[in-house]
């Protein structure tokens, strides 16, 4: 942005680093955010700030959290004999929000991908076997993604697990609102796979 | 984002309010910034600040301006007998990107809409004319946006400007790349109206 001052450039810059923001889309940021009262702008920066300072992860679960300890790990409501193990700390949102689980959680840091020279030392995955083999846990759900690196991830740890626990995985099949039509082979394969009895 | 710790939801809600950026990437771009490297984070909030603190208007075209006066009018190769017309700082960057266009600029902050109580008052059309009234300028090229609010602002001032310099307005017509069959019927008038001979 040379034609501007130089530090709307800067900010343009730094808005374009994020993920799926491009050169228009940062400049449209940044004028917003000129134009903004300076309460708004000020906020924003300092959100940045406090959340890079206070948010790390939790040295049980590996979920976020703002002391040693995540929230959930420190709920006593929370069901401890289930652990639900989970790619990233981003997974666990949309699963509290279905107010489904009451169990806890492990956050592996990502998926088994030897492409991208992700291999099980890079995971926390000892640090779930170690968790099972303290005892008190009756089942682990594998929910990583439906991905060829998520199922290879589930699959590794199924293979460490067997014996300790029950090891389940998330259902897999067809989206509420999805249509036949336009489902893919996989997916529909799954569905059929997984097909339940209907009382 | 009650689900995950208190400043991650925090910055999630400051990035909501953000044009154009919803819940969900708001929430996208806040993990990303949690994962980002701690400098990245800090450059962003940074650059928020440095721009609030350090860009305002120029004193004489209300331009952005990093001091008293924006750099086009400090400038000395730029031609002072011709100003262009705009309704945001925005608009002067795609006008400058062009480097067809080596005069001066006059930012109006906005375009006369009744139906949002904005009238004259509100824009920067008396420093406009008192710009003009001081005398050396031979053309004023209205570039207000090709839009009602716009076309009626150009016309507002056309009127107020009329004996005192050449007005002109930019050309309107079909976009390079468009296709007669999907052009809009205004877009292809104003290309009639103002079709020009081959030489």
């Amino acid at each position: 942005l040379s034609e501007g001052p130089a530090p709307l450039g800067r900010l343009v810059a730094e808005l374009s680093r994020l993920p799926g923001i491009g050169q228009r889309t940062a400049q449209r940021l940044a004028f917003h955010l000129l134009r903004a009262d300076d309460e708004e702008a000020r906020a924003l920066a300092a959100a940045i700030l406090e959340m890079k300072e206070k948010v790390g992860l939790c040295e049980v679960c590996f979920n976020l959290a703002e002391g040693p300890r995540c929230r959930i790990c420190e709920d006593p409501r929370r069901d401890t004999t289930v652990i639900c193990v989970v790619e990233e700390p981003a997974d666990v949102i949309p699963i509290e929000r279905t107010h489904e689980y009451r169990g806890l959680y492990h956050v592996l840091g990502g998926a088994l991908s030897p492409i991208d020279g992700v291999d099980a030392s890079d995971l926390k995955i000892a640090e779930l076997l170690r968790r099972v083999g303290d005892g008190g846990v009756r089942e682990v759900i594998l929910a990583t993604n439906p991905t060829t690196t998520g199922e290879a991830t589930a699959l590794h740890i199924a293979e460490q697990l067997r014996g300790q626990a029950t090891v389940t995985r998330l259902a897999s099949g067809l989206p509420i609102g999805a249509d036949l039509e336009h489902a893919d082979e996989v997916t529909l394969g799954n569905a059929f796979t997984g097909r339940r009895t209907l009382e």
